[in-house]
C-alpha cells in the first residue's frame, strides 16, 4: 500500500520531528528511524531520534548512529511531532512507566509507522499507518521516501537494507517476497553493500556473546517439534552479556529439521522472563504470545512472564497444546 | 553477459543431451542441472542428468531430483551432446579415474557452462561458456532460459533459486549484487518459495548433527583473529554423525567479531585431519591451503594433514604467521 496522505501531509507541513522506537532497538527499529531522519533532513526539517541506550554494538556501523540520543533525556516539549517507528504503542518505548506516561501525554501531533500487529491497549490518539503485511518497517519508510520522490542515497540505502535483513532473517523468513527482494535490489543499486551489512549485523558477535550462545546450546531442551532455550540472570552475569546479546539466538534453534517451534526464555530480573517465540512455515505463534499479553508476527513473537522458569515453560507448553500446536 | 550463440545453437539444433556436474554435488550443481533439463524438455528434447550418489538429503525437495541417475551407470553412447554444468573439467565429475577417461573420450558435442575459474589441465575440446563473475551457474542457466524466451515455471524457479542461495550463502557473500537480488525476485514471482527453500536447504539438521555442532563449539579455541575448531573421530562416533554433517560449521566461527580466519579440523582417520579454512573480506586463505597441498577460493579453502591435532594446529599457525596473517 502507498503511504496514507495524512502521514505524508504531516511530514510535509510540520517542521520538527521527534522519532522514537521500541526498547531493545533492533536493526529494523534503528534502520527505519535513521532512514526517516535522513528523509526529513532532505526535506529541510529538524528531526532527532531518541532510544534506549546503549545501542547494540552490531549496529554501530549504521550511518549517524552515534547521533541517536538517550531516551532518558527526552526533551518532549522541543518537538511539534512525535513519530513512533517500528512500534505502535508508547508502552513499548521504554520499561520506565513514568517515561511512558510522559510520552503518552505528548501534546503535539502523534504519528505511528509500524508493521507489527496493532496493540490497542490505551488510546494514544495518533495518525496511524500500520501494515502487518509488510516484512519490515524499513519497507514502509522506503515507500515514504519514494512518495516524496527523493533519491535514495548511500546512508538511506544502508539503513533500510539493514532494517530489511534483520526482519527477514537475511531473506530466510516467510515474509521474504518478490516485493522484498526487488526493494533490496534497488537499495543495492543505491549503494547498500550486502556482504558488508551482513557481516556487521550478523557476524560481529563479541566473545562474551559467543560464550552466552554456547551456554544456551548446551542447556537447550529439544523435544520436537519444540526446542526451548533459556538463559538465567546468572548466565548473563557469568559471561558479561546483556539481553540485547541474545538477538538471533532463538532463530538458530530452527536449524534442527524436526523443530518447528522454538522458544527462548531470558531472565531479565529474578523470576521475570522475556520470551521469544519462532516458528517455521505456516505455524502461527502470534496467538500464543498474545495469550500471555505479548504479540508480534506469525513466525516471530514474544511476551513477558513473571514466574519460575519451570512454571513459565509448563504454561507455554499448555498454551501450545490448547492451540493444537503440540 | 548474454549466453554465446554457439551454445544456444547446440541446444536448439541437437536432440539428446547428457547433463553432468561435479562430484559431491551442491545446490548450484543440482539446481542448475535440473533447470537446464527442464528447459530442454520445454524445447522437446531428450535430456538426462547423471551424478554421484547418494544425493545429499537437504536437496531431496528439488523437483524431479529422484530422476537423477547414478554416474556409475553412465550410457555415454546414448547421447549426442554432453553438457558439463557448474564444473569445467571432466576430472571434477567423479573420483574414479576410469570413468573420467571415458567421459573425456566422449565423441559427440561437448559443452561447458560454469562460473568457476577455468581449470586448463587436459584438453576437453568443448564449446565453453565460463563466467567467473557470475555468483552461481544457476544465473547462467537463467539467462539461457531467458534467451529462448521460455517462461520460468515453478520447477525451474525452485531449482534456480536454490542454486543462487547455496552459492551466495543465502545472499550473505560478497557476490550478492543488485543483479543477483533482481533475478531472485523474478524467480519468486515465477513461484520459488524463499522460506521453504531456505528451510529445506539450510534448516534440516538432524539432532545428531546439532549435537556435533554443540560439541565443536564447546571445544573451539579462539585467539583472534584466529578461531580453531576440531572434531575427533570419537566426537563423530559419540554423536552418530559423519564428515558430511559438518557442512557450514566452520562458517559459523566467522560470526565472532574479531575472528577473520576460521579453521575446522575433522579427524577422518586417527591422526589424519581434513581442514577447512574460512576468511573474511580481503584475507586470502587459498595460499595457506596450497602450502599444505590443498586449495580452493580466497575466502574458503581446505587441505588434508596427517599428524596429531596439536602438531597440525601449530603448523597452521606457523604458515599463517609466515604469510603475515597472524
Amino acid at each position: 500500500m502507498r503511504p496514507p496522505e495524512n502521514i505524508l501531509e504531516v511530514l510535509k507541513n510540520e517542521d520538527s520531528f521527534l522519532i522514537l522506537t521500541h526498547s531493545t532497538p533492533d536493526g529494523d527499529a534503528l534502520g527505519s528511524s535513521l532512514a526517516l531522519k535522513f528523509l526529513l533532513r532532505e526535506l529541510a526539517k529538524k528531526a532527532e531520534i531518541f532510544t534506549e541506550q546503549p545501542i547494540p554494538s552490531q549496529y554501530k556501523f549504521l550511518p549517524e548512529i552515534e547521533k541517536i540520543k538517550n531516551i532518558r533525556e527526552l526533551p518532549l516539549e522541543a518537538f511539534k511531532v512525535l513519530i513512533l517507528v517500528d512500534c505502535n504503542n508508547p508502552s513499548r518505548v521504554d520499561n520506565d512507566k513514568k517515561l511512558v506516561e510522559k510520552i503518552e501525554r505528548f501534546s503535539g501531533i502523534k504519528v505511528i509507522i509500524d508493521h507489527h500487529i496493532e496493540d490497542k491497549r490505551g488510546d494514544f490518539n495518533a495518525i496511524k499507518w500500520i501494515e502487518p503485511e509488510e516484512a519490515a518497517t524499513g519497507i514502509m519508510i522506503y515507500k515514504i521516501i519514494k512518495a516524496f520522490g527523493i533519491n535514495l542515497d548511500y546512508a538511506m540505502a544502508t539503513a533500510l537494507y539493514t532494517a530489511i535483513i534483520i526482519d527477514t532473517g537475511n531473506f530466510q523468513f516467510d515474509n521474504t517476497s518478490e516485493h522484498v527482494l526487488t526493494i533490496a535490489a534497488e537499495l543495492v543499486r543505491a549503494g547498500a553493500k550486502p556482504s558488508y551489512i551482513y557481516e556487521q549485523s550478523f557476524e560481529s558477535w563479541s566473545l562474551n556473546r559467543f560464550n552466552l550462545f554456547v551456554n544456551m546450546l548446551t542447556n537447550v531442551e529439544i523435544t520436537p517439534p519444540l526446542a526451548v532455550g533459556y538463559l538465567r540472570k546468572d548466565d548473563f552475569e557469568k559471561t558479561g552479556t546483556e539481553e540485547s546479546d541474545t538477538e538471533r539466538f532463538v532463530e538458530f534453534l530452527r536449524t534442527i529439521k524436526d523443530v518447528t517451534i522454538a522458544a527462548l526464555f531470558r531472565e531479565i530480573e529474578e523470576n521475570f522472563f522475556k520470551v521469544s517465540l519462532r516458528s517455521k512455515g505456516s505455524l502461527d505463534v502470534n496467538p500464543i504470545a498474545r495469550a500471555f499479553g505479548g504479540g508480534g508476527h506469525k513466525n516471530a513473537s514474544g511476551y513477558r512472564i513473571r514466574s519460575s522458569f519451570e512454571e513459565a515453560k509448563n504454561k507455554l507448553i499448555e498454551v501450545l497444546k490448547s492451540n493444537q500446536m503440540l
